[in-house]
């Protein structure tokens, strides 16, 4: 299906181009493993997973992973509105650290700024703030970097604005996905909205015929609104799922969504069968209006699920309750089959 | 001095404005150390420091720390020459780990590019990989995101790379400048050039009248040569150091230069007391070609000293043996007084 690459690579962004860069930099940057061989630091797993996994002594790991906010940042510019991307940022780099079971300890902040905005700076630090109190974590330092010929923007606003987590995690508790088997559960846990992935693709097909500032019926708002919602943060109910029930896999569904569940797959033969969901309005609006396929709306956009966890389908139940008590409405959204690769209905996506 | 305001606002970064929002940023961000207050993740120092630290368990402390080559990426990016700013944004954050007496054990990094640019990357990774190498550290993932609306530099090859790192250190090990005393001594570490900081100004006042592939006779190479000379790694020598030797505080002398020395001061009454050095080659080009002050040229350039290990005199000679020893030619650029500041000579920096 050459149109998956098709859709996005006209929108500014080849997702070939970048998963073949995403490749020469894992080989790449796995040669650096030399420079530590024992003790603190040693790496645990190979590049391309949801985080970097280091030796820490005592039994545990440490969990590292940076991550940005992307072109969400245009979106708010265009509305004037900073105060919630930097949940956005928390969002991206806690649901990874989770993934591996890792609990987010520390957060810094990455800030490069078109012009020295204190303004911009103090509503970008609200969104962290609230971020970082919905992970648990304190945010211990950041960069803040004034770079004009760097950066650009909406009327000089132009930032990008990223984030680096560190979790821990007892060695033993990892979860990689290496245990996921045939007959286990997927569970999946619903998103507030586009969350912060597709949006280059996202703006072009849908600035094209209408306004940010457009009240949409189906949306039941207006445009920029629904667009700017920040990305769900499921630290708390992934956390308290880990203690509570087996859990084999967790996926946050973010850049290249559900095509990324292989990686919990290594080299086995693990069939991921996604059961399609209503998906919410806005990802039915953006599929309307670009005329996208199955597959590449699943390839994109998270669909309406933010974050999956594999488990035994005999825990289903109990992961339901334990997620509802935290507010969570988390329900089944596949299994995982014999074969290889990940299926949504009939179309294989990766 | 308001002149040292003016040099650097008029080359397009203001920054008291830049101070100002660190500040706000500090406060506004201490907010959520109340997110962590037992166990792993609870804050050890204030944010501000050079390094952010959290209790680890075990009586270790975790440091973390981000920082970005800032606009050195643009003189890269005009020679066509990528593969050395990696060791730069590697250079950048390890320096300021070892600061707070902390061992890197792990890296990310975060490239931000205009376009998906394979070759691009692969060169910007030759960088990293070497750094790491220098920094005794594994990359271990890292973010690369594509923005076109949001990058910009020269041809299409915008992008912008940060570098965040993990260290670990004892707590009853930790250097934070708390018993930094009358007396001590301050043994300079010499840079290798401009290393990562300053460089909208030197761009500025240098591009005026010169070309980066100029030869300069004084630099002995061409110019852009000279301004893409990688930052100095000084990990290996301060944990030599760190082991053998009593150390007060160390400075890794980047953006604000030596005035970021009153970092270590705390609130105490502690005056830093540089001998000015002759200063190598570039500074003074700088200094000539923009008429600037002292007090200008030492609030933001390192003028040949990356880094700073305050220690008792006593300690001295034994910290210049150990140094020599490593390859490092450090030798004394001050000492510590009575009063409160930091001094050039006569001037006063901060």
């Amino acid at each position: 299906m050459p149109a998956a690459k098709g859709a996005y690579a006209k929108a500014g962004v080849d997702l070939a181009k970048v998963r073949g860069i995403q490749r020469s930099l894992a080989t790449t940057l796995s040669a650096t493993f030399r420079n530590r061989t024992e003790g603190a630091g040693t790496p645990l797993i190979a590049i391309g997973h949801y985080a970097g996994l280091v030796e820490l002594g005592g039994g545990r790991a440490l969990a590292l992973h940076a991550d940005g906010v992307g072109t969400k940042v245009l979106v708010a510019q265009a509305l004037g509105k900073y105060d919630t991307v930097g949940i956005d940022a928390v969002a991206m780099t806690v649901n990874d650290l989770v993934c591996v079971g890792a609990e987010p300890i520390a957060l810094l902040d990455y800030l490069a700024l078109e012009r020295e905005d204190e303004s911009l700076v103090k509503e970008l630090m609200k969104g962290l703030v609230v971020g970082a109190g919905r992970a648990g974590a304190p945010v211990v330092g950041g960069e803040t970097a004034v770079m004009g010929d760097v950066l650009k923007g909406v009327g000089g606003h132009g930032f990008d604005l990223a984030c680096l987590g560190a979790g821990v995690v007892d060695k033993d508790r990892v979860v990689d996905g290496s245990s996921i088997t045939a007959g286990d559960a997927i569970l999946g846990f619903p998103s507030s909205g586009l969350h912060s992935n597709g949006y280059t693709l996202a703006r072009k097909v849908l600035l094209r015929r209408h306004r940010l500032d457009e009240f949409v019926p189906a949306l039941d708002k207006t445009l920029g609104e629904e667009i700017l919602t920040p990305t769900e943060i499921y630290v708390r109910p992934v956390l308290k799922l880990l203690r509570k029930v087996e859990v084999h896999g967790i996926a946050h569904v973010t850049g290249g969504a559900y095509g990324k569940l292989m990686r919990l797959a290594g080299r086995r033969k693990v069939a991921f069968r996604l059961e399609p969901q209503e998906a919410p309005p806005i990802f039915r609006m953006i599929r309307e209006e670009a005329r996208l396929s199955t597959k590449e709306m699943y390839s994109t956009f998270n669909m309406g699920t933010g974050l999956c966890a594999i488990l035994p389908a005999s825990e289903l139940e109990e992961a339901v309750r334990i997620c509802r008590k935290e507010g969570v409405a988390a329900g089944p959204v596949g299994s995982v089959g014999t074969g290889r690769g990940v299926y949504v209905a009939r179309e294989k996506l990766a």
